[in-house]
């Protein structure tokens, strides 16, 4: 796929006329980025190891294009080069009926990441060079950026992170065309971009991003000098067509009918729109197919631990993924400088390297977890939950969109963290995750059915969260005595456990208010009143034949908000399953809480064993 | 309030006994960064215009300590000189009846801005400075910060955002103890703190952390120099108790009853930390009363325009804010190169002095937007709702809890996005805020009450959501033509608008979905069936009166996650109530849409006119 230069001029006036026909075609793009990217992208498609044939071969250089806006010069260069048919992306960009999205998505051959929110490519270039370091694979992993878009603070997370694990098959080549939406870079924000590189350790390359020996050279020189380097390539947005260019009316507009003659003319090509414009009309109104990537997981599971003396979730959490690591060459956890805290210790202690250790920089390390995680990694991002889930929000969307195997444990959630108080109390990790389709959360109630859970979720493909809170936890027995989730205990997602029974009513609990749920039924117990006890560790996919069944006086507790929690689940399944128990009441926090030993805000905020058993009593007497 | 260098080193003995006893009688805190900053904490609350007197002066200079957790070095100082009372500090550190929280809280005398959460502080530093600007006071802003947190990529999008608009009036001083949770900083993550503030246009100076006397001069200078300056002060963790100097270990740990016994007995200190602890155990386990920081709005808020034909919501919100900002002095709007698409070129036409443009850098922008909004400023934070709600979802968690007076203004919110698919389709606009207590959403119907709705939140002190979508919409009208939303129309939040009323059915609709909705009442009615249309532009505050009436089949319908939006609300809603509706059909995404013209989209997702009135057929003749 070497191209000539003369060659690359050719592709370079191809591409610079399909990326005016699509996005004339779909009347909506982003054509003026694109020109600026397009020499940049033809030089790098035609010098780096990728193969239209064979798109996810193993060994492919990967490419991460970071702002995912200019899909037109993106979808041009793979046209060019066969990863995809050139009349299908011109007819098709931008049509619901089209693979060919508004910005790049993961899945079209030669497209590693979708992108489209800016500034989060690099931290998914990491992740895909740090997965080649523990596959022992030498690919070199590319990301093309705007210079816009290294406002963004995850970009110097990112950079800082490949010169500490010396990324040395890392290169960024930086889009610098001195334009963004608002108008020149250079009075929208002051960035240094090239002084901030420095700053982080790289080495910086600057040349003529529309020179493409000067951009092959600085290619050649990157990819062999040991170290992560950025080429910074000063460019033109809406190159190639003079009244386009330096304009930043032309970043995310279409051109006009007589504008597009005009620059066809100026390039020397034919204006055929009216092909395309045809084909796009028959094209269905439905969406296309999902693109899936999976790769086989292959984990030896290990044996399970057993617990039976007091234990934190969090050690249990711990230890299995330490099992885990160390019994399997794939798996990895990242940590935010919390290894002694989220009890990555127990790994670091055995495997430091199976460790990737990013310091305070958590969107940085959520994003470069999903793409290790979505690269034949399984991945662990361990976090305190309010970094972990909360801080790290969009970057979780991003990594579902991406269909990522990402598992995000996160240790310190709920009042049980106790004395750090609201700032580090998560109190959303089941309600924030339900904007990332397709993530499964898992709130398991002791460090047994941890243990079981952190072994079940390494082995299936998908995104998970699992939370914990700090405290050390009883294992959960039987009325016997015996453990409730003993050695014979297989984890099964989606299933309700019925801790105890009874026929007054029922609780639904989950997580670290467990414990207190049990002590409220003992209370109840001893005056006669008989509530079952029912752990939900799958808030999301609730067991309709137990709702069914355990239905007449239906309370929830969780330490959680209860705006957006388990009560919100259960109430919102009941309502749909068309069932209205005679009473209900929902327990969790409704408000910031203070700081304090967790036993005391149980107390306060009505989450202890008694203050449960007191709220249905009364309302067993009142109605 | 100015010390001498004897007493300064005086009370930084004295301080450091307070650290060592407050931590020890809570069980928990962090003393070993408390006493690294302590002599920072002691000469800069000595140095800078404070009054412990009159604490919320309004020329009194600002100080945030961004890392929150060295609360107990805050807090001895506060109580050194007068701002708290000390034995209430020792004795009441982290307990749930003391204010003294386990990180620093807003509204403590001498504390600013609650942190905890790392790398956030500067930006509300800069959020200060910038107030300070439009308020034309000469107030200085002081940020005191670690090393570790230095590390967090929104520190990097503050530094510039000082140095783009000149803030002289900010000055940071770095605790650089070169220690963090996991051990050295050095060895967590590669950063050079010194080179970086440079990259960014900063003056820097380094000192010793522990030298009274250099600590002064470099305050003085910085105050004076022009230039935001950051004060790099190299410091040793646990300073002034040899065993704790230097040790990771002690970073967030109280020391036993010996360690303590030992270091009081280093630092020549009475150890009388049994009284303290007598006095802890008289504190009754309630939670605190809330800090209430308000301030007067005083807003002239101009004459409501009125939209008689086809108008994108976002326009009447850039249009509104404009009335305002340049009305009032007292408003601005931060936006994050998007002016064109989120509408405030209408200010940037008029008054661009207005507009704090903060690029893209999002998490610095939400975070510096609360802190204006907090100090004097009734700031609205435009942005497309992918960026406004779901990337700086912890920002506003944070800005919740300092109980800011901030407008979120989100613009492109939901499939009417359209083309630019799956990453800027915003869909938790109603869903993530519910973790920001206090916070409230308004989901405007129109631009007529887009109008409204922007003037109404402008004189309600506290934060607010509107979320608006993208395509121009017909002004709703009547059955009569007439504008619903006519010129006499008042906003109220809370209230319900019953734009066509039914008795065969109702639906509940939100935001731009509203014209397809009124196109299935049309459709519906021309086959006999009447179905009363609902807008609920406060998807928060139903009101149980109009659910009430029209709960026989119900129907919700919005252009949202349908797990965490209106429809999941009114089904709890009505659960609450004990009512169960005849039938209940909930519409909106349950996956991450494709790209395409928004028509088409709603069409696939079956939110179209036609696809709604279908789905109620349906569910009318087949139960």
């Amino acid at each position: 796929m070497k191209k000539t230069l003369e060659e690359l001029k050719a592709l370079g006036t191809q591409c610079r006329g399909d990326i005016l026909k699509m996005t004339y075609v779909a009347n909506s793009g982003h054509p003026g980025g694109s020109m600026s990217s397009i020499d940049i992208l033809l030089s790098l498609y035609s010098f780096a190891n990728v193969f239209p044939e064979d798109p996810w071969n193993e060994d492919r250089d990967r490419i991460v294009v970071s702002h995912g806006h200019i899909s037109p010069g993106v979808y041009s260069t793979l046209a060019a080069y066969g990863f995809v048919n050139r009349e299908e992306v011109i007819s098709g960009f931008r049509h619901p009926a089209s693979i060919f999205e508004g910005h790049i998505t993961r899945g079209i051959p030669g497209v590693e990441w979708t992108t489209g929110n800016l500034g989060q490519g690099l931290s998914a270039g990491v992740g895909f060079a740090l997965a080649a370091k523990y596959k022992k694979k030498d690919y070199h992993v590319y990301v093309v950026m705007s210079d816009g878009e290294s406002a963004k603070g995850q970009v110097q997370e990112a950079r800082r992170t490949a010169k500490k694990y010396h990324l040395d098959n890392l290169t960024v080549i930086v889009d610098y065309n001195d334009i963004q939406i608002s108008g020149h870079a250079r009075d929208i924000m002051y960035v240094d971009i090239k002084a901030e590189f420095e700053a982080a350790g790289w080495k910086t390359i600057e040349i003529n991003g529309h020179n493409y020996e000067q951009i092959l050279s600085a290619l050649r020189i990157a990819r062999n000098d040991g170290y992560p380097t950025a080429i910074i390539a000063h460019t033109i947005i809406g190159k190639g067509v003079s009244f386009m260019e330096d304009k930043p009316d032309y970043h995310g507009k279409a051109l006009s009918k007589d504008e597009l003659d005009k620059a066809l003319n100026e390039l020397g090509i034919e204006n055929d729109v009216e092909k395309y414009i045809a084909m796009r009309k028959t094209l269905e109104v439905k969406p296309h197919e999902k693109v899936k990537l999976y790769y086989k997981v292959d984990v030896n599971l290990g044996a399970p631990r057993v617990y039976d003396k007091s234990t934190d979730n969090r050690s249990a959490l711990g230890r299995a993924i330490a099992d885990l690591a160390i019994a399997n060459d794939n798996v990895v956890a990242v940590d935010c400088d919390l290894k002694g805290s989220v009890k990555l210790d127990f790994l670091d202690k055995e495997r430091p390297d199976r460790i990737v250790e990013i310091g305070v920089q958590e969107h940085n390390a959520a994003a470069l977890a999903g793409a290790m995680s979505a690269d034949g990694i399984v991945t662990f991002f361990a976090d305190f939950g309010v970094f972990g889930v909360d801080e790290t929000f969009n970057q979780h969307r991003l990594n579902a969109i991406n269909n990522t195997n990402l598992k995000v444990v996160v240790t310190h959630c709920g009042i049980d963290v106790g004395e750090d108080g609201k700032t580090h109390h998560a109190l959303n990790y089941i309600g924030a995750p339900l904007a990332w389709y397709g993530f499964k959360v898992i709130v398991p109630a002791d460090p047994n059915q941890t243990d079981r859970v952190v072994r079940y979720i390494a082995k299936e493909y998908g995104n998970f969260v699992v939370a914990v809170g700090r405290s050390k936890l009883e294992p959960i027995r039987k009325e016997d005595g015996s453990l409730f989730f003993d050695e014979n205990y297989v984890f099964e997602y989606g299933k309700m456990d019925i801790l105890r029974d009874g026929t007054d009513g029922v609780i639904y609990a989950t997580g670290s208010v467990i414990p207190n749920v049990l002590k409220a039924h003992e209370i109840l117990k001893s005056k006669g009143i008989n509530f079952a006890v029912i752990n939900v560790s799958c808030p999301y996919d609730l067991d309709e034949e137990v709702l069914r069944k355990y239905s007449n006086f239906v309370v929830t507790v969780e330490d959680h908000n209860v705006l957006n929690g388990l009560g919100s689940l259960i109430a919102q399944e009941y309502f749909e399953m068309r069932m209205m128990p005679s009473k209900f009441i929902k327990l969790g926090l409704s408000e910031f809480p203070v700081s304090g030993d967790s036993k005391f805000l149980f107390e306060i905020y009505g989450l202890s064993g008694e203050k449960i058993a007191e709220k249905i009593m009364e309302k067993l007497c009142c109605k």
